[in-house]
C-alpha cells in the first residue's frame, strides 16, 4: 500500500494483470472514467507485451512483465485484478495473496472454490467481504449478461427455474476470435455464399480460429470445452454460477450456448419461472429500477435490445419482456450486454472498488 | 386434369403460384429431383414476372401471369401450390378451389382455419385427407425447423411443455432480406465496426430492408408483426401451429424469435419437457430414425448442426441432444434446417404429393 503523505488512510494500489489483452484494453478507459479510488495503478502483462506504454487516468504507464518483482511494494490493502487465462490465474493469484493483497480474478480458476466468493456487485455485494483465501472471483460473461435482470426479478418473485439460450459474441474468445470473424467477413462480402450446401465452410476452410466451425453467416452451437454427457463447459458454468450468485443451489437451469457472428455483445433469451404470480407491468418496473440494467422495450417503435446497440455501454439492456401465455408465474425476456465491459472488465473494476472501500 | 392417352387414372396437373419468388426458385429443382407424379406443371407468378422461362423437369416453361385464365383446364383432381404472401393466397385460393382443385398454401392465410388441415407429412399425413374447404396449409418455416424432431420425441415420451428460442435466417424475409444482408456485409467487411456504441447502426443507416434493425454483426429479437402484449406474430404462430400439428391444444409453448445474420437456415434451441422419463441414448435413437431428420451429434469431433451445413439439404439437422441436468423428463437440443426447403418449398411439394396420391 502506498503511503499517504497527508496522513490518514492511504489509497490502495491497484495492479492489473493482463492489461494488454482484449479485456484489459477495455478496463483501462473504465478506470479512467470511474471515481478514482486508487493510489498507484500498475499494469502487468506477459513478457511479450512488457515495455508497451498505455494510458490510464491520463498518464502514460509502462507495462511490466509478469514476474515476482512486478508486485514489489504491493501488500495488505492493495488489490490485484487478474484478466488472465485460467492457468495464469491459478499460478499467480497465490503469489499476490501470499503478499496479503486481495486478488480479483475473472478466470474460471477459482469460481467454484467454496472459499472464494463469486461476486456481481449488483447482486451479492456483501459476499465480497468474506474471502478466506484473499480471492474474489467474477462469473463468466454469459452469466453476467443476464444475472442483473434475473436477480432483480428473483428478489421480487422468487426464482423457481431458468431456461436460457445464448447468442454469444466472438470477442469473448479474445482478439483471435474477433480477428477470425473479420477475416471471414472479408471472404464472404460481395459473394453469393450462404445459399448452397457447405459453401461457407469451403470458403472459410480451416480458418476458424478459436471456433469449431465457420462463424460468418452461421451460428455455432458450441462454446467452451467438452464436459460430460454432451454438455459444454460454458453451459455448466452458467448453471453453476447462477446458482451460486443467487444462493439457490438446487435451481433448475436449462441452458444451450450458441456463438453468433457478432463482434462484441452477448445476448440471451430467458424463460424464467417464479414461485409467485408475475405481471408484465411490474416486471417492467422492477427491471427499469434494477441497478446495472436498462429497460429497452417498445417493439411498436422498434425498441428492443440488440448487441450492436449495447456494445460499449455499461448496463445490460433488457427488453421483449412478456408474461408467458401458459403460466402466470413465468416471464420471457431478451438481454444484450457488452461481454467485455459488464461481462468482464467493468465487473472486475466494480469488485475491486467494493473491496477497496472496506479495506 | 389432363387426360391420359394410355387410359387408367390420369396424372394430376400441378400449378405453382409464386414460381419466381425465393421459395419458388427452390421448389422447381425439388420438383425435378423427386419422383414425377405430375401431368402438366404450370408456373404462375405476378404480371411483372410473366413471360420468364424457367426450367422444371428438364423442360423450359414460360411463366404465366396470375389471372383467372391461368387456371384454364384445371379442375377436380389437380393441385395448385401457393407460395404467395397471405393477401395473394387469400384472394386466389378460393378461385382454384371453386374449380375443384386442391390448394396447398404455405402462407398464414388459412393456417388457423379449423376447416383447413395444417400438415407436415412426417407428422400428421392423414390430416391432409379431410379438407372441407379444398385447402391444405403448411406451417411457417420456424415451426418446420423443429417439429420433425419434437414430433418424433413426442410420439415416444408424450410432450408436456416446450421452450424454444430461434436463430432465424434473412431469406425467410424473401429476396429483399438476403439483398439487404449482403449490402450490410459489404459495408462492414474490412472495417473495425462492431466494437463501439452504435457504430454498426450508423454505418448501415436506414438500409435495414425488411428488418427493424441492422442484421449484420447483430442479432435482432424481432420477427414478424406486433401482436398483443409485446408478442410477435411469429412467436404466436409457432405456438399455435405446434399445438395444431401435435393435436395438443393446451401445450405450454414459451418462445422468443430472433433474427440472425445467416442467409438461409433457421436454427432453434429446444427445451422439451415430457410426460415420461427420457434418456439421451433413446432420444438419439428416436431422432436418428425419425423421417426428415438427420442426427448430427458428436461434439468431441465438432459434429453439431449449423445452418451453414444444413442449407440446401432436405432434412432438419438435430444435435446437442442432452437430458436436462435437473429433470429426468426433459431434453435439450439444437436444430438447423433450410427454411426455404423443408421450411417452405419441400414441405409444400410433399403435401401436394400426398394429396395427389389419394386423389
Amino acid at each position: 500500500m502506498n503511503t499517504d503523505a497527508g496522513g490518514g488512510r492511504p489509497a490502495p494500489a491497484l495492479a492489473v494483470v493482463g492489461a494488454t489483452g482484449a479485456v484489459g484494453t477495455v478496463l483501462l478507459p473504465i478506470l479512467s472514467q470511474r471515481a478514482d479510488v486508487w493510489g498507484e495503478i500498475r499494469l502487468i502483462a506477459s513478457a511479450r507485451s512488457a515495455g508497451r506504454v498505455l494510458g490510464v487516468r491520463g498518464a502514460d504507464t509502462e507495462v511490466m512483465a509478469l514476474t515476482e518483482d512486478a508486485f514489489d511494494g504491493f501488500g495488505p490493502g492493495d488489490v490485484v485484478i487478474f484478466l488472465t487465462p485460467r492457468e495464469v490465474s491459478a499460478r499467480w493469484v497465490p503469489v499476490v495473496t501470499a503478499r496479503g493483497c486481495v486478488a480479483v480474478d475473472r478466470s474460471g480458476a477459482f469460481r467454484m472454490d467454496p472459499e472464494v466468493p463469486l461476486v456481481v456487485p449488483e447482486i451479492n455485494p456483501t459476499a465480497a467481504r468474506v474471502r478466506p483465501r484473499g480471492v474474489v472471483a467474477g462469473p463468466g460473461c454469459a452469466t453476467l449478461s443476464m444475472i442483473g435482470a434475473v436477480g432483480a426479478l428473483h428478489a421480487e418473485y422468487g426464482l423457481a427455474a431458468l431456461s436460457v439460450s445464448s447468442y454469444q459474441a466472438a470477442s469473448a474468445a479474445g482478439r483471435a476470435g474477433v480477428d477470425v470473424l473479420r477475416k471471414q467477413l472479408a471472404l464472404v462480402a460481395g459473394t453469393a455464399l450462404g445459399e448452397q450446401p457447405g459453401d461457407v465452410r469451403r470458403a472459410v476452410g480451416e480458418e476458424t480460429g478459436p471456433f469449431p466451425a465457420p462463424l460468418v453467416l452461421n451460428v455455432v452451437p458450441w462454446v467452451g470445452d467438452l464436459a460430460e454427457d454432451g454438455w459444454s463447459s460454458e453451459e455448466l458454468s452458467l448453471r453453476a454460477e447462477t446458482r451460486r450468485l443467487l444462493a439457490l443451489p438446487e435451481l433448475p437451469v436449462a441452458v444451450t450456448c450458441v456463438r453468433v457472428p457478432v463482434v462484441t455483445g452477448h445476448s440471451m433469451t430467458v424463460h424464467a419461472r417464479f414461485e409467485r404470480e408475475v405481471s408484465a407491468a411490474t416486471a417492467h418496473e422492477l427491471l427499469a429500477a434494477a441497478p446495472g440494467v436498462v429497460l429497452v422495450d417498445d417493439p411498436a417503435t422498434g425498441e428492443f435490445p440488440t448487441p450492436a446497440d449495447a456494445v460499449g455501454t455499461d448496463p445490460v439492456w433488457v427488453g421483449r419482456v412478456r408474461r408467458s401465455l401458459d403460466d402466470v408465474r413465468s416471464l420471457e425476456f431478451f438481454v444484450s450486454g457488452d461481454n467485455l465491459r459488464k461481462g468482464a472488465a467493468l465487473n472486475a473494476a466494480q469488485i475491486a472498488e467494493l473491496v477497496a472501500a472496506e479495506l
